[in-house]
């Protein structure tokens, strides 16, 4: 096999991927190229937030100690917030009692940040958690959150 | 929210980070910082193929019209292969229709290429086939393909 004319372009960058993995392990990434790590990295250094390094949930606390909940977007791929696979009582329970940050991406731009109460998320909460006992208790795979819904009722946070 | 100190580190990247998402996208892939879209990203250009551009399976394609199954591992975080989360007799026709490329990665850092062809890989075809029909056809969560047999047995590509 022989390997295309871009090897060369690739392998110019390698130095400042290395690097921008460098800092991502610093801040508790593990792998830029894996469930956005790279915007993860930068949304934590833009906030200031630090990583409490669970795979899922993408939680992280504040220098005061409070926790939040980061959830992001490629709007060029959809319009709404993933949140959880098993979405229950449990996890309503934690999502509860965090702040949140979304940040809303095109491809790999950061295109703006919103802060939210989970007070202000209640809506979803309790529509969520209805849904979860009617159903007799089956976790709901991946409630969203839209966009539109964030960019209305969030407050922006400045980068 | 005040950002952190590493701001500046990451600022100097962005244009390297922009580059090489520029590069992906001439590669077909949209988000270096998804679905190992950066690793994808360079095994397509060590291998000179070309990405057919699906979202799932990473299929791609030689400069003779020839398929490719295109896989990575870390194996910093496991040391079998995902295959297809719905794993059925479908899915194993395409599978048992073309090539194979293996890559190995500790963290981001690619250790190595393995090449194998479908005829290598039957045992492990024909056992997910069977425990298909033994199941009445309930398709398999993304059964594994291990490290080391693709080590033994695969052709290692140099790069």
């Amino acid at each position: 096999m022989k390997a295309h004319a871009d090897k060369a372009k690739l392998d110019k960058l390698r130095p400042a991927i290395r690097e921008l993995q460098a800092l991502a392990t610093k801040h508790g990434i593990n792998d830029i190229f894996q469930d956005n790590g790279g915007k993860l990295l930068q949304v934590l250094i833009l906030t200031g937030l630090r990583c409490l390094g669970k795979r899922e949930g993408n939680d992280a606390v504040d220098e005061h100690g409070n926790e939040y909940e980061l959830k992001s977007v490629n709007t060029l791929l959809t319009k709404s917030f993933s949140t959880h696979h098993h979405m229950n009582p449990v996890i309503l329970g934690k999502y509860r009692k965090v702040a949140w940050v979304f940040a809303i991406y095109e491809g790999i731009e950061l295109k703006a940040l919103y802060h939210m109460n989970a007070a202000q998320l209640e809506p979803y909460f309790t529509a969520w958690e209805r849904k979860w006992h009617e159903s007799g208790g089956k976790d709901i795979n991946n409630p969203k959150i839209p966009v539109c819904f964030v960019v209305e009722n969030g407050q922006p946070i400045p980068f």
